[in-house]
């Protein structure tokens, strides 16, 4: 019996307490949530900790660790997944940043951050501020693409010309306004043999943010931003250099048939790289307000076509968390909770939901805490007792423990009939079988 | 104080939700229980995930687990334990493979399994096959030893002969009617030099395999079978390839003198290749008509006889759990329960009390969800508040955590008060501390 699976993330689901809503967000509607609950009655429950228990994780991390890559040596660079998100392709040597375009101040030698967004600057001025420093790349003959995205973000490709590049580089965004733009440097513990091209990558791309505030600094579109009052984008800050790994297929790596639903560019990224096939759905957009009702009737089409893995992304929590609107994430889980409703009526199905990873509505940024998961099938499985889907709830009911990023896939697997025997090996394949401590085992 | 330990593993203990039950087997029973809930009201209890959640381990891999090895460098190869279940000896650089003799259908140039077990065709007709087989090997001077066991069951080993050999080959057995017996090929991550043995090791299995078919297929008591309407015994299928490997043996590594009580031939394979002493016990077949009592009266003579590890082992309720007779295996419960008494009325006693793995009695598999486990004491110890012994009770009142194997012995050792300060180190040999990771540690 094989059965199919639909792995839904919230995105940054958990959260802290807190004061108004005397409990996290989930908790605070979670007796109102229908779906869900539903999900969680027939289902086990636990606490996942995507990478481990007080440990952050960003998105994509998060997301390569529960669909069973091993971060210690497939995860490639935050870049690359940007790239990928925005439909580029990466060649071999080439490494691959994700930029913003932001506001900064001249003192002394330092450029001081005042705005990381640049006043979320808006698409056709950021746009025309790209495509007017594309030329002035192009006429220093330097190695790079550039790629404007959305509002104040880009992705910016380095090519191997001059020698070979390293992804082993330091970000120049320091991540906080006040504080300086920092110099792109090699990590420390590069190996001897890598240092030369990390240095190298380092100071391209050192160059280029240079004479990006050279030149946009100047620029006539941003004198008018000022003029009216607004933060210019006088400077583009990269972060997350990264390089293609080479990675197994998700389909390969599991043996199923991989589809995913996602609006944010990061996420389909993701799903793109480990080779996931694209649903694509209209107003769907990574945002609070998108299209939650074509996003689940995505799902159902991809089981309909055939796909037996279903990966639904929903960004809107964590943009909500990241904003510290605490009351309006609550709201939205149950907006989401509304339109779950024709999952719950699946035959033959696993559902697996959770976060990836908790985002606190509180100082709204990522937190360690682990998320509240719960793994509904509609036959069999282990039910936990709890009727309301919550952090407290997937505490107090737990029947499957702390568990990490890597666990998740071989629950699912298992709890749809797919897992073979540890210990029996009918291909000559490498069976790799991701346990709970991050280490693969093969036999 | 040093107590002394007896270990007991009920096959295929943990299940799912079983609809006619509404609940697991365990959950259904687990009022009734008398003795199983003397030991849990007076014990700390928790859930066993012996290899990792989600993942289903095959008995041998769970219980080495259990018993403190490192799967990841020490497991054999299930073909290993088979044979020395069956009181036979590997000598180095020989390959050991469990075998069915199962019955296909040629179809154009694959072997269709129509029955794996060939009807569980009966001893003296499989006897007569292997034996007639034998001479077949011999003309064609194959270094090659082959036994029939139980059954359809058998044992085979290969010889060093032309060169070494290798167990890093993939199974022949799809382990799936109406799927063509596989070619065994050496795994993909087979290292360069041991690559050229693997293969030399697959080819020889290979032609052994279609050897048999081709004089199986037309034995005369096939014929007669086909004539009484039962499947043919038509060929061997080999898997689980194994060479002996160095494992420390169980006493030296934990400092006790261990005896084991078991039925099932994998399970004394297990044991002795560890080097636990049997106690042998008239009745005890490894099956559901098993001498349950005499069992438990070789535990009391082990311990009389100065053991102070004894390991118990009872197979029917994964038997029962395969042939998905979810209330037989209730009842199965039950009945071992009854028989436990004596081992309550202990003094100076740690029991541990768990299943190698979960069964599923609704799918007849193993998988993957966690097993109760729980570890009683006569005195001391930090009782759980559980008042019975069941899958949500395990995890309802939970006071150890999700465990994995390697966690078993340290906790059972422990309460015995047989552990060693982790720091301290009186004795100059390594003392192995395997930490819940399944990483050993030695200080």
């Amino acid at each position: 019996m094989h059965k199919r699976i639909v792995f839904i993330v919230l995105d940054g689901l958990g959260d802290e307490y807190i004061p108004q809503l005397k409990g996290t967000p989930l908790e605070y509607v979670s007796k109102e949530l229908i779906n869900i609950n539903k999900l969680v009655s027939r289902g086990l429950c636990g606490l996942l900790a995507p990478v481990s228990v007080g440990i952050p994780p960003s998105s994509d991390t998060a997301h390569l660790s529960m669909f069973g890559y091993d971060l210690a040596v497939e995860y490639p660079g935050r870049g690359v997944f940007e790239a990928y998100g925005e439909g580029l392709e990466l060649k071999e040597g080439e490494v691959a940043f994700r930029f913003n375009l932001e506001t900064v101040e001249k003192k002394g030698n330092h450029l001081i951050i005042r705005d990381r967004r640049a006043g979320r600057i808006e698409d056709p001025i950021a746009e025309k501020l790209i495509e007017d420093f594309k030329r002035v790349l192009k006429e220093h003959d330097l190695p790079v693409e550039i790629h404007h995205t959305v509002e104040h973000r880009g992705t910016l490709i380095l090519k191997p010309r001059d020698g070979k590049l390293s992804p082993k580089i330091s970000d120049m965004d320091p991540h906080e306004v006040g504080q300086p733009v920092l110099q792109s440097e090699p990590y420390e513990e590069t190996p001897e043999n890598e240092l030369e091209n990390a240095k190298r990558t380092a100071d391209l791309i050192n160059r280029i943010v240079r004479l990006s505030y050279e030149f946009l600094n100047d620029h006539e579109l941003n004198k008018q931003r000022i003029a009216e009052g607004k933060p210019p984008g006088n400077i583009i800050v990269p972060r997350g250099a990264g390089m293609k790994t080479k990675l197994r297929s998700f389909s390969e790596k599991w043996g199923v048939k991989a589809a995913f639903v996602a609006g944010g560019p990061l996420y389909k990224g993701v799903a793109r790289l480990i080779g996931m096939h694209e649903i694509p759905v209209p107003g769907a957009t990574g945002k609070v307000k998108t299209n939650l009702k074509g996003k689940v009737e995505g799902v159902l089409k991809a089981l309909d076509e055939g796909y037996d893995f279903v990966f639904l992304h929903i960004k809107g929590t964590d943009t909500l968390s990241h904003d510290k609107k605490s009351l309006e994430k609550a709201q939205f889980i149950k907006k989401i909770d509304e339109h779950l409703e024709p999952l719950t009526e699946l035959k033959d199905i696993v559902i697996g939901l959770t976060g990836d990873h908790s985002t606190s509505s509180l100082q709204g940024k990522h937190i360690g805490l682990p998320v509240p998961i719960l793994f509904y099938t509609d036959i069999g499985g282990r039910p936990s007792g709890a009727k309301a889907f919550s952090e407290h709830n997937c505490a107090k009911y737990n029947n499957i423990g702390v568990i990490r990023g890597p666990d998740v896939m071989p629950l699912l697997m298992d709890l749809a009939g797919r897992m073979n025997e540890f210990g029996l090996r009918p291909s000559p394949k490498r069976v790799l079988y991701i346990g709970a401590f991050g280490r693969p085992l093969s036999l």
